[in-house]
């Protein structure tokens, strides 16, 4: 009989677990609920959209729900949220008090943004940026903003930083932190980000949190360490966390991250038993890292890809597994790109790993080969076996391909001795340098070992 | 006491040897002989200064023997030929009739255009593209050049050809094989890059060999398949040979690729006993593949610099091993890049290896995000036991990244499963499609094993 298959999310896991499942299955029959109006679009593309760089909304959604109903035999529900999952009677209950039957279900319910405890929030003129429509809000708002400040330096942020100063707007990034991108990104390595957005017109408030956002009836001003900010528009770019309504009703287990625990086959637990015909993806869950000896959260768009993919799979009664990950991630903000992947210094030391660091300056191409670009590259290792932990790139371009090579001998547990020695680059002048500026940062790094 | 270095040789394995030989031993005396008038540049720009990209010669010279001595305290002796080197006794002669003593010798004689033995070869107008007096000579001769055939369809044949057709010349490639880039790329993928040089008006005379050359005391024509090509230059773009002049006189072990066979620490051997005290690296050397089970040639700059890091610091009293090659390359031809790792099809199969092909297309950028270009993967894999083998890809650009990825996965052995379920990909809209094509070409190589 044909196994029927529910997915929960219309995101990046949900999508990729449908699809996935129906590469596998061709005679399953697969629903997707989401509580979305679009489907199959990349949250990650709405500050190019705003920047101008993507004509339109319209552009960045892939795939409609008709599409998925024609192509893929998938039937997309759109506005239509799970109220309820009885995972005794593999039935889940929609808004519209319809039961729907499932031999798989498919959690994939993602995250919202995590607006801080302040006051003000709740002002119009303060937009997260999440969904296609906080993008149509933002841009519908522009033309009556002349400030807007950012809550929150990370990649999201400086991305929507640089969308609105080239809107013209006057950009204030408030971050409680002392540096950009933090979590992930070293303090080095981060002020370059931050110069390149200096350079671009934009203002930074650091170290401090902002207190309160303040406004007769809409935004008027964000207070960050005692001193007003006037602004006529907030993004909050301050993380995502896991969206648990549907988890917490369904009694799932969650971890300490504030996520869903899963197995390697993206199987949540229920009071310490995995739960079977569950499978879960995507921002919602926490995952192993590959790198650090703890629990992770891996919001990215390729992770829940790649967990979606395991989440259908394992639904459609196949066997995948999802065994960690070192979180690769790249963003573009104004010119420069900036990428990492495994374990920042500060991360590491926060397991306890004791680090040692190489950095190197380069070129994207031969140095007498023009257009070449500088390259800076560091790279980590754990001082106790001379793994390499983590490695992160800033570059006008180029960057990509060198986090998903850093990000694999991370993975493989590549020592800096054995990359020396056993890796090796491509080299044409017009691509690149005979030896590649990660070598040279390699280097640098076993020097000090 | 200071140790005595002696380096023969001045290309990317000789100085790279010698700068390496400086760093780990700040005491030690080097002298570096050569009969080239320039040292430290790379071959591989001589197309790109013929096509225009790179303004002059002078720009590819990195650094001069001055500099060498100034800023690296190594003496750089420019045409001087060494002539005999008495291994028992640790001394070299020069062709000046001097001798040095050494106490390490490094071996970096590098390799000669291979010419076939036709007719007509040493007529004037006949090219190699090895020094920067045959870049000159090409330069110097062109003015009074229509027409031009290359013999050879290897990546600097076709980077010559695009050269001289930029610079308005009737080009025609001869090669013996049936397809471009033969050995080292796959037939299919091949195609697309004789479709795209084709597309520039260049013209192809494929499987046959060039039977002659033909002309009055200069080029006139080439004659391939009983047919002439009249042409006023012909560039050889044959393969590189080791030149093993050196080598012989030393009664030095020649591999059965023709070339001097070495050991993991770049050692020489004579009568098949470890040579002491010297050390080979370059396009003079036959090494180990690391992912073929026999010896390869691995004649790039990019090897030659890991393997002359290597020597160095074995000449240098420290420790380096080279395990082996997947020999990552790439190379721009007119418009595309064109990069490759590991084995092609056609090697794996004369390595008795059963051969399981996967391959996608995709985009450099999400496929909304404007500028994004086509991006073609083709990954190869063992049958037997599902290792990664070999990996192409033919793009406009962000191969190399790709490339240097695909190869480390091929060095350590990944299998297609692993990649799938261990490998990651950064993603951010105007970098890369939130799942990397190379991950489309595994999936569909899975779904063939």
């Amino acid at each position: 009989m044909a196994r029927k298959i529910i997915v929960i999310g219309s995101g990046a896991a949900g999508m990729t677990a449908a699809s996935t499942a129906r590469s596998s299955s061709k005679d399953s029959i697969i629903d997707v609920f989401t509580e979305d109006g679009h489907v199959s679009y990349s949250p990650c593309a709405i500050p190019f959209v705003i920047e101008g760089k993507i004509k339109d909304f319209g552009s960045i959604v892939m795939h409609t729900p008709e599409w998925y109903g024609k192509e893929r035999n998938i039937a997309v529900h759109i506005r239509t949220k799970i109220t309820s999952v009885d995972v005794d009677a593999k039935k889940v209950t929609a808004s519209d008090g319809t039961k729907h039957d499932y031999d798989s279900l498919i959690l994939a319910t993602g995250g919202n943004v995590l607006f801080p405890p302040i006051e003000g929030t709740k002002l119009p003129g303060v937009y997260p940026v999440r969904f296609i429509s906080d993008g149509k809000a933002i841009l519908d708002a522009l033309p009556n903003v002349k400030s807007a400040v950012v809550v929150g330096a990370g990649v999201i942020g400086l991305e929507m930083a640089v969308a609105l100063r080239k809107a013209g707007k006057d950009v204030t990034v408030v971050e409680m932190f002392k540096q950009t991108i933090p979590r992930i990104f070293d303090e080095d390595m981060a002020k370059m980000v931050q110069d390149h957005c200096e350079s671009l017109g934009i203002k930074f408030l650091m170290g401090d949190p902002c207190g309160s956002i303040g406004g007769d009836g809409k935004v008027e001003k964000v207070v960050v360490g005692g001193k007003d900010v006037p602004c006529q528009m907030v993004i909050m770019a301050t993380g995502v966390r896991a969206n648990l309504e549907l988890p917490n009703l369904m009694g799932l287990d969650i971890g300490a991250l504030g996520a869903v625990r899963v197995s390697a086959t993206m199987q949540p637990y229920r009071k310490g038993r995995l739960l079977k015909d569950v499978y879960i993806a995507g921002d919602v869950v926490m995952c192993e890292s590959s790198v650090a000896p703890g629990p992770t959260m891996s919001q990215l768009g390729s992770s829940a890809v790649r967990q979606g993919r395991v989440a259908g799979l394992n639904a459609a009664g196949d066997y995948a597994i999802h065994p960690g990950v070192a979180s690769p991630f790249i963003s573009a903000i104004g010119d420069i790109q900036v990428g990492g992947a495994g374990l920042s210094k500060g991360l590491a030391e926060y397991y306890g790993i004791k680090v040692v660091e190489g950095k190197a300056r380069g070129s994207t191409r031969a140095r007498y080969y023009p257009g070449g670009k500088p390259l800076i590259v560091k790279v980590l290792a754990d001082a106790s076996n001379g793994k390499i932990i983590g490695g992160q790139v800033v570059a006008e371009e180029d960057v990509n391909g060198r986090i998903n090579w850093l990000s694999a001998v991370i993975t493989k547990g590549v020592t800096v001795g054995e990359f020396l020695s056993d890796m090796e680059n491509a080299y044409c002048p017009p691509t690149s340098m005979v030896r590649d500026t990660v070598f040279d940062a390699m280097e640098d790094l076993k020097s000090k070992l």
